[in-house]
């Protein structure tokens, strides 16, 4: 048996791994490796279990987490807005069939022509500094339509997370600083082509506490008290950043346990400030992390430093544990009941010491050919894959009601060429 | 004036950075930005360098950290051979008109598909475990073939490189073990469709010292007089490394320094153990890092916890600063001869506080608009990007002779939607 428990929506029969009903070791065999593997029905019961948590609350799923187009789909049937972070997310977000207005279009960095795409499109926007609101405003304006925006803020809190991850402390890149927020909501409500009616924080990724979102909300409200008597407030967003346990046996916060925490805060002090506003939360890796396993076959096992599996898949594939120091759980697909019988270091195909993707974990012997499956893959993975070392970015596969579908084509040589032109004189 | 020299190939004029001749200022304005520029002229200037400090040497130029087609084919022309850790990169180097005998297959972890399109190809192939050289002759012999090989072997050496980037100490994922060399040459030498006749290692990448390479090279000699009895030595590869001065003012070792270091103890033992195979280096970064800039506009500017300039292109198109935290150095390139004014934190357009690509620079008072150039983005540049954040990935352009070709388009909306398949009952 496996050293930790498998989560509730995998399973273990006839020794084999299953997602959904599926047996990985036949997708493996089927659809080739390295392949991504999305549990649609856990997909469904994440959005909704989060969703039922927080009544009345409106949820903008992070689309940077995963911007599969299926997935999106399946979230904008579940009921989900989106969360933006360039144009080519709103375009995927609409394109699965998520309206205009349930689309804030966030980024601290945005191109005019991104701002463009977004008034065409009738997107919000979370405006992240001065210049993109002068930006925005003469864009909004020359063509004619006016933009519902509220304002990136930063409410400088610890969000306790890695520090690649942690987009709330004061230093940090994002949003207006707090002292100039008053200033900047008086000059948006005097601009032509902006309506402010919002206002947005993000703290961070990975977060495993509440007292964080806590702390924010309550700085968030703040931040609503000082502007709500000349700015007519529709909603507030607290962001994203809801962790998950990648260890197995961690314990971590329910939904219920996040809305415990944070609604009552808002609740209070909305009550207090005689407004109502809607809330906004912006989910993502809690609702499509848990979904997906990366299944690698073993190319080779040694014994040399460490006693290393290696398989088909490295940072080109996943680069969590290589970028992050990110922990995910490994199982060996087609043992997985079988006892762990050493102590083993998993790694990728590319030609660095870092690309390891777990190290020093109990398995069975694993033997080449043998099928490795990496846990909580759907958040922050294909959307991050790249063609590094020359290697085609891998396929995808959606499990429902016992079946499999193909949902991304495994790419071929061809794909490392496109769009490269070769000059004539040097054919 | 800018707070370091410009290196010689790039030069200032009217105000504007120029590559190869060419204002980079029109060139974002014509083909937009993110874009990243490639001085042709430079490239091959670098591989004559190198080649010429090590005569009789055979380059195989380390395609992972450039595999762009045209590169690869300027390089071919200038006599590299390819060090190629994929297939996939077998096929770009193929492509790119490098014969098969010059190339080697190197990679820690092979599919059993590859190493059948290795045999197919004609490469030489550099097994990096005992499961391998299974797998290869069994693949090998079945296609009637017989596969030049060497062993990629773990020198224990310390190249004071990057942790994730140091591949050549006891500890790494890398090669075969020293205690084990004797036995796996022996029985590749009596197993059938492979023959050894190489010894390869790769100790590290942006190694900045001529000694570790010095004792990597007598550390290799010690293993070619435990093997040459038994084994026809015909080369013996020392992989690459060569590091280059990311932070201007750097003093690092020229190609010339590097031979000195190198090629009288190769020549010394050699001359001892009375054989003479070939010499081979796998240089990557030396070639192609300095060939190129990066070209990001301004979106926004503020001061919020630092002074914040926020680009265009973020760690979705250069991820070293990023992963690896590298050293780039900006230039402001319609401002490159403006005396600096502020210190600034140039960062992308990417929703992670790790998101920076330039901390606390001083640089001319920068405003929307302006276009930053990263230097030495030749490397490890496009080569590593990704759609992360639904941004299609950039363009590319050759300049050469004063002319811009553009030799990668930029990437679209659907690329982002390439390959990826809607079920029908999602539709």
């Amino acid at each position: 048996m496996m050293p930790f428990e498998i989560p509730g929506h995998l399973e273990v029969k006839n020794g084999h791994l299953h997602v959904g009903g599926v047996d990985t070791v036949r997708l493996a065999a089927e659809y080739g490796t390295p392949l991504y593997v999305t549990n649609e029905g856990r997909l469904r019961e994440n959005y909704r279990r989060f969703a039922a948590a927080f009544p009345g609350v409106q949820i903008f799923f992070a689309a940077k987490s995963n911007n599969n187009i299926v997935v999106q789909k399946i979230l904008a049937q579940e009921g989900a807005g989106a969360d933006a972070f360039s144009d080519g997310e709103i375009y995927l977000a609409r394109l699965a069939g998520i309206p205009a207005e349930k689309i804030l279009f966030t980024g601290n960095s945005k191109t005019d022509a991104e701002l463009r795409y977004a008034v065409d499109a009738g997107t919000m926007v979370s405006v992240d500094s001065h210049d993109e609101l002068i930006a925005l405003s003469k864009i909004a304006s020359a063509a004619g339509r006016e933009v519902r925006i509220g304002f990136r803020v930063n409410p400088d809190v610890d969000a306790k997370a890695h520090p690649k991850l942690a987009t709330g402390l004061k230093k940090s890149k994002f949003g207006i600083p707090r002292e100039q927020i008053v200033s900047i909501y008086k000059e948006a409500r005097d601009l032509p082509g902006v309506k402010p009616v919002g206002i947005h924080c993000h703290i961070g990724s990975q977060i495993l506490e509440t007292g964080p979102f806590a702390e924010a909300m309550g700085k968030m409200m703040d931040l609503v008290e000082q502007i709500c008597g000349f700015i007519d407030l529709e909603w507030v967003d607290l962001g994203g950043g809801y962790g998950i346990p990648y260890q197995k046996g961690a314990k971590t916060p329910t939904p219920q346990e996040w809305a415990d925490a944070i609604l009552p805060v808002f609740d209070e002090r909305c009550r207090k400030l005689g407004i109502r506003p809607e809330l906004h939360l912006e989910p993502g890796r809690y609702i499509v992390a848990d979904t997906t396993v990366l299944l690698m076959q073993v190319n080779t096992v040694k014994r040399s430093g460490s006693n290393f599996v290696a398989t088909d898949a490295g940072f080109n594939t996943l680069i969590r544990p290589a970028m992050y120091d990110s922990y995910h759980e490994a199982v060996v697909a087609n043992k997985a009941d079988a006892a762990p019988a050493d102590t083993y270091t998993v790694v990728g195909p590319v030609c660095e010491s870092g690309d390891i993707l777990a190290t020093d974990r109990k398995l069975p012997a694993v033997r080449k050919g043998d099928i490795v499956a990496l846990l909580d893959a759907g958040a922050y993975g294909f959307c991050m894959s790249s063609q590094y070392v020359g290697r085609p970015r891998c396929a995808e596969v959606l499990v429902h009601d016992g079946q499999a579908e193909l949902i991304r084509k495994r790419e071929t040589y061809d794909d490392l060429l496109q769009n490269q032109i070769v000059p004539g004189r040097l054919l």
